[in-house]
């Protein structure tokens, strides 16, 4: 470990050679291109609204190209509709470092969940050109198609999105088909956006956290360890439905009452095990669902969430015990139906941790190694290179929504941690 | 205690002079009658369905007013659509004594839940004439009019139904005026359906359990001791809705956890408190209610029963106090909101509940003095003359559904103590 520090300290010197000091990201620019960028999809209902293939993100995007073309990189538009803004290297073949994010948005979302990423990548180029800093790999900063509609350009690019994803219809109102070919990709050569594992040395990816503490503890960068898997569960209690005046309480086979232990259970049990497991009911109603009957069945949804899938089995295991156990000593029954969603958890390269890690001590900054709850593009790009995620905080966690916020000196800390970092990758001998 | 249950021997002894032994009911009769109302109401989609004013409804009452006339009854149909058949008295301007019960159901419904009483009080009169029994106050058979839509009839008997109600919409889909107007009333002149007090000695109304008390522990015999006052209230708990994957356990203010925790609360306040309250949660939905999303608002019900208005407040006093406790600790906030769902206690008379006790011992049947947890014509006649109720049991407690049964042979016995209670009232000197 010591040693792993002491070479990454000679590597980041190295990388840095050329510049007097840091360079300092320009939190205004940071913060304009932001603004440029919400401006074109601002939405009478609230927030911003630029889903994936619509007109708000044909407008989103040519704005970015247009910054890329600004900055003189080379763009280009792979069948997925992914953008890429190619920055020559000087090393001979070298496989380029891609970093960069998304900028499609859910209905009535904010205007940093993608966008921070993008202009971040961008204040990279700027801070590059700006010191006159060639690097040996060739760059390249990526907007990734639809990541709000499923990952669909990252999971393109990395080679596992089906064919059969192009009849889907998304929130836009369209196939994906229809959706991708509207932004300049060729659904028909859909393999074509595939990469292939090694044609690219790294892929780093600056995210908001849509969390809340990197912002309440006062942290500066989120050194993501990974994504999450994610499995979900439909839950079923049953009981027996009765009158709620003729029946006495006890009794009474309230499946509601089970439910209830049930819910108190997954807290506990998230709450009570070692590690950073999360589990939630977020869904639940009962049957038949008047005032004055006495609930019969439950349904409810239960999702886990680790960065390690056995332990979610695991987790999901005491759930599962304990709840036959409260269910059994209500005379209740409770099932479990696995539901479709099951994403596996995407680890950061160990190594892209921690020169992440070291850029950020470097600045000055303080970090914290976290896992990513939410899903982001780079667990598709896992795939086929390394991939490290770089946090920065969001104001009381929110995500999603108009009040959305990230500072712009928070911004460019990140922008600077993510400059650092590819250029570190840069210089890496592994 | 011992004088009263002594006088009522002799009370009892000096009704039923006239006979040789206490008339058996004929559980056959009874029976054929309660399948040929089915008959008349059979839904293709299950059970019964004689929704109040419906074309069911208008063919059930036909008939039973058939019945009526055949024992030589005298039929009236008042300004609210209740049909009275009347016995007349050998007393001179004695006030008759009601009893009978109503014949509309739910929509897919069962076959006994207000039959059983009209077919009861039938079968007394034709034993009455059977043994050619005369008595001194006047006897008349009701079928109260749309007890399922809210006790409509009953409460314009009891002067009780606001002329507002004219206007609301039924299931059968009519307004209750033009209900009331289909099945021989006179909306117009509802007024005159309301009854002055004094002008009946006393209602008795046998109808099923609709709960499995009686059913489970093998007694023939319910006294109802009164019917319940009903409260609902709404319920609302607010947390903060959260992010599932980028929220830690322990930042979480989930408000399905202490909804469940309110859940299990109600349930333990009401079961623990000596009586026989009862409370229910009947109703849950968690906001906003996606899998992962941790809840951030929690919307239910509560609802609370008791024979006593005061325990009513009392238990709900318990909750809630329990309740804010428990939202504290939490960082949530639990809200109640009144409803309008508000139903005041109806007692019966305590001399009634004695004479249907007297009348179960003697014909030798079990009993149990019990509340009825559900709603009945007889609590809105309350208002205007002692009532007194008989159960009888519900085969596993179920009513409102295709599978409501009780045995002929329950049903002749329950016939058999409305008949001698009758008698008894009719020779009582209170």
């Amino acid at each position: 470990m010591i040693v792993r520090t002491v070479l990454l300290a000679i590597m980041l010197a190295w990388a840095l050679q050329g510049q007097a000091q840091p360079m300092p990201a320009d939190a205004d620019r940071m913060q304009q291109r932001i603004d440029a960028l919400a401006a074109g999809a601002v939405d009478p209902a609230g927030g911003i609204s630029r889903l994936a293939y619509s007109d708000a993100d044909i407008a989103g995007r040519e704005l970015v190209m247009e910054w890329m073309r600004g900055l003189g990189l080379e763009v280009r538009i792979d069948a997925a509709g992914n953008i890429f803004g190619r920055r020559a290297g000087t090393g001979p073949d070298l496989p380029p470092i891609l970093f960069g994010s998304h900028i499609d948005s859910v209905p009535n979302g904010g205007r940093y969940d993608g966008p921070a990423g993008v202009v971040a990548a961008l204040e990279a180029i700027e801070l590059l050109d700006a010191g006159d800093t060639a690097t040996r790999h060739p760059l390249e900063v990526v907007v990734f198609a639809a990541e709000e509609a499923g990952l669909l350009g990252a999971k393109a690019f990395a080679g596992i999105l089906d064919s059969s994803a192009l009849d889907e219809t998304v929130q836009a109102g369209m196939t994906v088909a229809e959706g991708m070919a509207r932004i300049g990709g060729r659904p028909d050569a859909l393999a074509e956006a595939a990469a292939a594992p090694g044609e690219y040395r790294a892929y780093v990816e600056l995210h908001i956290e849509q969390g809340a503490i990197l912002f309440e503890d006062g942290i500066d960068i989120g050194v993501v360890q990974g994504i999450v898997g994610i499995d979900w569960w439909d839950v079923i209690v049953e009981g027996v439905a009765n009158h709620g005046g003729t029946t006495p309480m006890n009794r009474r086979y309230d499946a509601l009452v089970t439910a209830a232990k049930f819910v108190l259970a997954v807290e506990r049990i998230a709450s009570g095990m070692p590690g950073r497991q999360v589990a939630t009911v977020g869904r639940i109603r009962a049957f038949p669902g008047a005032p004055n009957v006495v609930p019969g069945r439950v349904e409810a949804s239960l999702e886990i969430r680790d960065l390690d899938s056995e332990r979610i089995l695991e987790v999901f295991g005491h759930v599962r015990t304990q709840a036959r156990k409260l269910a059994a000593a209500d005379g209740t029954t409770i099932a479990f139906r696995k539901s479709p969603i099951h994403e596996v958890p995407a680890e950061t390269d160990p190594r892209l941790q921690d020169i992440i890690e070291a850029a950020a001590r470097r600045r000055g900054y303080s970090s914290l190694r976290m896992p990513s709850g939410a899903g982001h593009d780079a667990q598709a790009v896992a795939h086929l290179a390394p991939i490290g995620m770089i946090f920065v905080p969001s104001r009381n966690g929110i995500s999603h929504a108009p009040e959305e916020f990230t500072s712009s000196d928070d911004l460019a800390r990140g922008a600077e941690v993510l400059l650092d970092s590819v250029l570190a990758i840069d210089a890496a001998v592994w």
